[in-house]
């Protein structure tokens, strides 16, 4: 079969649509003129294009661009897409999340609820995320935005394809359809719901809202989660793997063959000696089920305690900091990316060992002497698993504007 | 500036010809008007680049298309460039290699010479290099084929933009700059000379030539080098970082923080305890600076005497296959990859451990239950790094084909 027949037109086009809000994103405005001579494709191509985009609401007309010299000038367009919201939601063992933006990138609501998921059934939870969803829908659509893709951030490894999470430790929960449940909780009309790895969306908030963007980081890896050891590793601009959790395991490479058993079954992880359970327990501060109310409670009584100098918080640090620089040193010898971000837990702690590790892995890493490594505490806060699982379908839909048509705009 | 200018136009044709090379590649066989229609590019434009690829030599016409069924038959093009020769070399430790192909992918000579290179200098070993790359351009142009760009394998850092070789402590060289050095022997009219990491560069070939041809994979490492633990990380069937050696050091991930020092100066690094050296060591085999004249040679004493079932080579692979599982393990759970493909000087040994590895990973993977990673032995031999070099000189012309633009054909 040589003979392009409609399926293959049809990818052609879908590809051809991406193309076009490609060169739009990277110019910041492009006529149609500009728009063939960036692609090769003919004007009259670029024109039936350019009139799906702003049909669909992705691309608005801007005016005139009078800096064209020569011809008659062509009208400029610009990414749109103030009417499109997209949705991230998140959950985790002790809080849900909401994060809602419009395709053009603004913010139209966040929410950070606390709430003790670590013993209740999943259908008990995404009653509580549902309610969350729909109010946001319900809100954003008072605003004229209708919502076209939601993201759910999960502490675990996820089937992306299904919309499954595979398995959470910490949550007790394996084999939950949470895009199904979540649905048929929303009722018809719903939009369309993918699910990603916390770390892993984390990561890709970092990519789009923090040090990726300001510092336009190209390859870098993004560690650790509210209390544990997750991260996301970014090559090229691109999450390593996608976002179903299975990259960037660092918690789970074993940095002391002998040490104590990890909750993944295996010993001398580095989450079961670096991670936030092991700093309190150096610290000699009860876990937070006794001492306080949740982790982030736990982490700025040590943060408080480090400032004063508290020598048992100081060592504990220290402690952790050796255990990090093993599994750092590692993933750079591997892939020796231009900078590490620390966020979660260990971004409020990073004053007390970013230097010291900084020197330990110079020690430990084969050609840090040609390319350096910048070791960075993320911006982003708790909401940085929402707030890229609200990027994530923001990009899926940019890179596929076609999922868009039927939407009843 | 909005308006395009010789520059952007210059770029958009490089990358538009890079593209129907790629249509072509892809489908084997494509029309003038299929390429149209794949890219969405007019007839016009698509006749302009055909016709400087068939001038360059890249494309061929190969005949009317009879299974168009619709409007007059297409004259189908195919990839060509049987004129047009790219040359791996290898410099290594106790060899030099070199493989030399054409742009359609046939083998036209390749040969592995024995040297111990170890003290000397470079001036003198690329001398020699220079000699085998001669006498196959020489060769190569009898056959009527014009070598169009070579590429060193190198066994250590390389900055490949530059064409210098940063470090190799096994050969003693350090800010080497090869491509200018071999150019210079060359001599006038000689083909652009890139370098790269040896261990990177088998990952190419394996991915072109090897198991990732043969069982279409599309993430693996490629681990092991003639004696020592270089790896390549292939992910969606790009070598990760490129070619420079930077990325995939897994050779100096620490699996003993109190173990003996390598070579990097750092202590414990899965080398030095997992490497040919260790091996022999272990097994009562003298180095092979005195009971044998290479590494091959004691490599191969230490595989017959395994397939008579002797005890102290048994357990010295036992162990290093203990001290590979650590290593491996954070590898996998960094990145997760499909396959695992064990060369150099791990290939012949694979029958020995590759099983019980496999049990130990299982037991060391977070998430293994939901992804199986095959363990695989490569089938490349010596030449794996030779092999790659002259791959990706052939990729990186299929990429750019421009760059055969004044060549003199």
């Amino acid at each position: 079969m040589t003979a392009p027949n409609s399926t293959q037109q049809n990818a052609v086009r879908r590809a051809n649509l991406a193309r076009v809000v490609e060169q739009i994103a990277a110019h910041g405005s492009r006529s149609r003129a500009q728009l063939a001579a960036d692609t090769g494709m003919n004007k009259t191509t670029v024109s039936s294009l350019v009139g799906e985009l702003l049909d669909l609401g992705v691309v608005r007309e801007a005016g005139r661009d009078e800096r064209l010299r020569a011809g008659r000038p062509g009208t400029r367009l610009e990414l749109g897409g103030e009417r499109i919201g997209v949705l991230g939601l998140e959950v985790n063992v002790d809080h849900l999340a909401v994060h809602a933006t419009d395709l053009a990138g603004r913010t139209h609501h966040q929410a950070f609820v606390a709430a003790d998921n670590r013993d209740r059934a999943p259908g008990a939870v995404l009653d509580d995320l549902a309610e969350l969803a729909r109010t946001t829908i319900s809100g954003l659509s008072a605003e004229g935005v209708a919502v076209a893709d939601v993201t759910v951030a999960l502490p675990g490894l996820v089937d992306d394809t299904r919309g499954t999470l595979l398995v959470a430790p910490n949550l007790g929960w394996s084999e939950c359809p949470v895009a199904t449940l979540l649905r048929e909780r929303l009722g018809g009309g719903a939009p369309p719901v993918g699910v990603g790895n916390d770390a892993n969306l984390a990561a890709f908030a970092e990519l789009h809202d923090g040090h990726g963007r300001t510092r336009g980081l190209r390859d870098f890896i993004s560690v650790g989660c509210p209390k544990g050891l997750g991260s996301g590793i970014v090559v090229g601009r691109e999450v390593l793997g996608g976002t179903a959790g299975f990259v960037g395991e660092i918690g789970h490479i074993t940095v002391d063959p002998g040490g104590p058993v990890c909750s993944c079954g295996n010993r001398g992880c580095l989450e079961r000696l670096a991670g936030l359970d092991a700093l309190l327990e150096r610290a000699g501060i009860a876990p937070y089920g006794q001492s306080s109310e949740t982790p982030q409670a736990s982490l700025a009584l040590v943060a408080s305690l480090a400032r004063q100098g508290d020598p048992p918080v100081l060592e504990a640090i220290a402690e952790m900091r050796g255990w990090l620089s093993l599994g750092l040193a590692s993933a750079m010898n591997l892939f020796h990316p231009e900078a590490i971000v620390f966020g979660g837990y260990l971004a409020p702690l990073a004053g007390w060992f970013l230097d010291g590790l900084g020197a330990d892995l110079d020690a430990r890493v084969l050609g840090g002497r040609w390319r350096s490594c910048e070791l960075l505490a993320s911006e982003l806060g708790a909401d940085a698993a929402s707030r890229g699982a609200s990027a994530r379908s923001r990009e899926a839909l940019l890179r596929d504007p076609a999922r868009l048509r039927g939407l009843g705009r």
